[in-house]
């Protein structure tokens, strides 16, 4: 299992006309998760598509509980249960500074051989460190 | 039960570093769906915040089959398959120019009192125009 | 000179917690603005990309005048003034529902080849069309 | 004289299909950086929108010299260089990691009374912060 923790500050830009976080741009805020879990593990998604492989999202599921606020300072807790085979889904559940869950996200990505456009096995270097976490 | 169909050009800004678009920005495409949906009906959803009620997202669903690119003319059809009451679901598919089924997504709305921030019934204007399409 | 006019209505994800059109989204009805006066002259940026050459803006200038409101009706009014060379300088003028100037905005784009990143002449194709606007 | 440095790591959801930041969304970095010039002063923008006050941009230049890519990591350096009276103008400037000045960007905010929606002065609470700053 990989967890992970990210604080996130809301932008002006991210919110709307109702005064909360635009409902489309909590995908925004799981990608950041997404990256900085990644990027903890000795991986960086941008190396990942040097090496020849996309990470495009094949699903996404929003769970909308509570509603976020400009400038407010926000707990990215991030899971991945199962070892990454064609696919690796993430779970994200975040809290908001008065530590009230306001909003479950789960993203399941695909990897894709950037040339062929198929999909394809996670690389060596990526398999060698989904060792560390899972038997 | 009520249909709709809208098309969409992809813009230069909805797109990302693979050359597709972000997976986050279908929900704007969703967005823009039920706007034009509630408008054809009669009704908008800016006269609904007037009216004192929001309409939050509390759920969204989205299966990406095939990924759109910049330039894209995409076809959105929308149904609203039930009556409304405390909260509001639109089913919606995206086509791309070459009639590809390429995404799907689901999105429910809940009715909320802008006063008291709690759930509430839609207006009698609303029910009104859903006379019309539910029996 | 090239001129044309463009109808654009605000989406929800483009207004921001003042109600407003959050100020940094100007730049994406101008990029629309553009894309379809190249695209009534018989030209497309998607075109241009697959000839090679890259469009990016070098200058971007804006004023502020009045703000828009999600759900409205905004008319942009794009004008090329000057035959592109290494550069093209788009101007708009936004306008909203009841005929106010509510924007100005001066976009500059430079002709850059993709594979050498650097700043190129425009293609054949492009100079045909502009023989047509310039004398 | 007032002046700040902020680190801000590029978001794939702030790419387009060049493989660049979207031009539009420098915007968004200015203001994360005026955002965060004003919290480091003791003062919010959240609290002034509670104070009545709020501050729509009136002007804003931008000057493209590199383009930034997913997940550089940009250093933006704001400066206010005069006090603010009826407008408040931030001058930025934007490096990348390898300490190349990539983008320049000159914002200028005006105070607007939420109730009025007219021009106003500063708030006495900060009035009293900008003596720190400017005799």
């Amino acid at each position: 299992m990989i967890t992970d923790e990210l604080e996130i500050r809301v932008r002006y830009a991210e919110t709307d006309n109702m005064g909360f976080v635009y409902y489309g741009n909590y995908a925004i805020y799981y990608e950041i998760a997404r990256t900085e879990l990644t990027r903890n593990m000795g991986l960086t998604y941008k190396q990942m598509e040097e090496d020849g492989i996309f990470l495009p999202v094949n699903l996404m599921e929003i769970k909308y509980i509570k509603s976020a606020r400009y400038d407010d300072l926000l707990t990215i807790k991030t899971v991945v249960e199962q070892r990454p085979s064609l696919r690796m889904v993430f779970r994200h559940e975040i809290y908001n500074q008065d530590k009230e869950l306001i909003n479950i996200g789960k993203v399941s990505l695909v990897f894709i051989n950037a040339k062929t456009g198929k999909p394809c096995k996670p690389t060596q270097r990526f398999e060698k460190v989904m060792d560390k976490y899972f038997k």
